[in-house]
């Protein structure tokens, strides 16, 4: 990757000033040309070596550009903050919306390549976390961001010399400390990583573009240059109405094999056994949401099921049982104006709760594959693409510990019309019933299909569906709030199981 | 992925009957109108759990459509011809044509699978695995290969009942075997495997689609069905004309960084030199072909370069070198129809080498981001992508220990105008120089910028470019002689490491 970014360089000062000028003006010209367009985000990614330009770069660019509209995000360790949450929450919580400009020094590619060099990491995990990144990038580029990665270079006697330069000059020389010529011996070893992981992280869409940081000049106008075309290309791009469909159908479902027809969704529950069992599980939950070890962990829970099958009666019981101060409820309605300028699961991530708390969302990411599918919001490609994406995000809670739990409530046809038609008669209950819920019982067979493909789709060891019959209130408020408690239950067995794992690991350390 | 597979079904058989008649009649009608069209082939893998169909149901598809234009592939244990070449290549060459339908009897799945279920791999080494079938069929979609994956699933009892039965008829008992039944004792551990590769394998383009399994009409039924439809949804697509491009820009060469003018292309040796040094190189690399642990790898070479930089004459000091029957030379000039029926690296796998033979490629599949790039024969899209493609075709090469080498043969401007004055002068060269010759020529600093594309994006640690200066044939001719002896040396020795590690690792064995 770095055959030419290794070769020596120079460019002119008088050739560099009067280029300068022009590309200031059409990077102007394009930042604004990209706000009023307002159809995708613009990301750059910042990496590479040290003292390769990287910082004075960004610099530059806050110089060139508007900066009210460039966002700039450097990355460095973790605050606790999101430290409890999954690694890849930082960075989507400081993505740039459509018509604007964000500028990441340091992403994603930082912590696998460090963790390489340093060992802390084998061949395997590395490759693991390979892969990781281009799935991410792939979402990213799919949900139409443009994401330009520049990678700024040096060879290895470059940085030594560029190093000694800014160790002589009295007012760069804070700059270089012992962590800089630390990184100087690694250099072999880094850039042997480095190789690799830019050429399996080079796609199409998101090709690593190595920089040449020797020269300030050339580095600068290069620099640049790409940047404007990239845009420039971007935004002079006619949008296709509709694309050829690469997608194969899936299976329609069939009545014989469909799981929620094999529901059986009466169930029988009383009244006074309800109200026992309510009791004994809300007690249990409590308990378990102050044990000392719920610090350590996180619970999504997610709730989907038919229009007034009853999913807020059931968050109810289980929020009641627990201090208002460590949940969140999560309504899910139609985007924010925010909201719609991001990826479509930026609106999700944000709400993923710290360690020591709950976070319940009453509809969900789950929306792309049921009403946006049926109600043709999004396209084919869209919603077959959200069932991987979709585990992907699962995954990255799952693998930082956080709890899913997810529910779907069903009722039958009949239990809804009747629950319609109720919900009509009584006053304090008829904001619950609109217009549009008719219109959507109408789509009822669409909606199942949708209902077991994603169930089919996305139901997974760890976090699986728990599909809930709902005919009978009470049983299903109590199924609820079981399967939530067994959960938190199970989490903080492992806890307790890592705790000692890592307690002995210590210990058999010591004994070394 | 299995919720509603499990669930228990059947289907009437009058129903049946008259379902199949019409279904059998249009997925006729569907292959010949793929036939005439001959736009793209289709792939249908089977997989899934023993006993679920899977055999049946190819029978059934060989019945229903014309078998002249089916290819059916079982991949059983590799045969001596496969083991000795990279795993993917016994799947490259059953690719079908376009206009054709293939059948894969277990594919690149089947194999992480079942290392996995048998802990041959863990759990990082299967997630590697995983990847690399998500970028193999992303490549086979993005080369417009309808692909279809069909898994035949059977739950746990309903698979006990099917051997069972199987069992009960002297007909059929001949297929439950002791190795049936041991597959039934994994099969808890085997969908655990399964469900988490088919997550993650399914893309919005190539979905795993679960087929139950339970009941044969049932089963034939569902799967001949999807089949229609997804070869129906794309013979029905109007090809549409222009995509909008999702590719940013590259870096422009720039003079200063131009790997290629920083080459000093003249290089002085004698002919006397170039004699002597002939003689040492070709008998050292000669004595190397002939070494016993020579049987354990195989040599690709790939001779890239100017127009009359003095491939063909470089490639005969090599060969000259070599028994005739352990190596094969490639011409690459425009692909056949056979290859144009197929992915673009289809035409260059069929030839790699078997173990203790060398290929030599004259110009090589590194054509599509040259010669396909430069004149515009395939889009942006297809020649940026394949930057990566060609990078994991190498790396699978790389990883069976095939010895990768790649020359680009570099003579200056002057100098090739020289050669083609003097090629058309002398009458038995004639025929090397052509119009098509003069018009590349013109094309010199298009066909630069590639080079150095090329070079940036595809030269590896293993598998770098070595950058010949060419103006003096004699220099050139030996350096291309030396690094593939050189190259040849070092993975000898590997071999004799690799053994001595595995007899090391043997005895430390034993030793326990």
């Amino acid at each position: 990757m770095f055959e030419s970014a290794n070769l020596d360089h120079k460019l002119d000062k008088a050739v560099y000033r009067r280029e300068e000028a022009k590309l200031r003006e059409t990077l102007l010209n394009a930042q604004y040309d990209l706000k009023e367009n307002g159809r995708f985000p613009v990301l750059i990614l910042i990496a590479g070596v040290e003292g390769a330009g990287k910082g004075e770069t960004i610099n530059l660019l806050n110089e060139w550009m508007d900066p009210r509209h460039i966002y700039t995000y450097a990355f460095f360790e973790p605050s606790d903050e999101e430290r409890e949450r999954p690694a890849q929450w930082r960075f989507w919580r400081s993505l740039p919306p459509k018509g604007k400009v964000g500028v990441f020094f340091g992403a994603w590619h930082t912590m696998p390549i460090i963790q390489r060099v340093t060992g802390e990491i084998d061949e395997a995990e590395f490759a693991h976390a390979i892969s990781e990144v281009v799935r991410l990038e792939k979402m990213l580029c799919d949900e139409g961001v443009l994401l330009l990665k520049y990678w700024f270079h040096l060879s290895k006697p470059q940085q030594r010399k560029r190093l000694r330069q800014l160790e002589k000059n009295p007012d760069t020389r804070w700059r270089v400390t012992d962590r800089e010529w630390a990184y100087y011996k690694y250099y072999k070893k880094f850039v042997k990583v480095c190789e690799p992981f830019l050429r399996k992280t080079s796609t199409g869409e998101a090709p690593w573009i190595v920089v040449p940081g020797a020269n300030a000049r050339y580095r600068s106008l290069t620099f640049g240059r790409h940047l404007l075309a990239a845009m420039r290309e971007r935004l002079d791009e006619k949008p296709v109405k509709r694309l050829p469909d690469k997608n194969p159908p899936l299976l329609p479902t069939d009545e014989k094999l469909n799981v929620l027809r094999a529901l059986p969704l009466d169930q029988d529950m009383t009244k006074a056994e309800y109200e026992r069992q309510l009791e004994k599980w809300q007690g249990r939950l409590n308990v378990l949401s102050r044990d000392p070890r719920f610090k350590q962990i996180s619970v999504v829970g997610v709730f989907e099921g038919n229009d007034a099958a009853g999913k807020g009666g059931a968050l109810r019981r289980i929020t009641s049982a627990l201090d208002a101060r460590c949940y969140t409820n999560v309504p899910v309605a139609a985007p924010t104006e925010e909201e719609r300028a991001q990826p479509y699961l930026w609106r999700f991530w944000r709400h993923i709760p710290r360690h020591g708390r709950f976070t319940f969302f009453d509809r969900s990411w789950y929306g792309r594959v049921l009403v946006e599918r049926v109600e043709g919001f999004c396209s084919e490609a869209d919603w077959m693409r959200a069932y991987s994406e979709i585990n992907d995000f699962e995954g990255a809670m799952l693998r930082h510990g956080v709890v899913v739990v997810k529910f779907w409530l069903a009722i039958s046809k009949d239990e809804q019309f009747r629950r319609f038609k109720a919900r009509e008669k009584v006053a304090f209950k008829r904001f619950k019933i609109t217009a549009e819920d008719w219109r959507n019982r109408k789509k009822w067979d669409a909606y199942e299909i949708a209902v077991c493909d994603m169930v089919d789709r996305t139901s997974t060891a760890l976090a699986p569906w728990t599909l809930v019959e709902a005919n009978n209130k009470y049983h299903a408020r109590i199924k609820v709030l079981k399967t939530v408690t067994h959960a938190v239950e199970a989490a903080l067995e492992k806890v307790g199981g890592r705790a000692k794992g890592k307690k002995a690991k210590r210990a058999a350390k010591a004994a070394k």
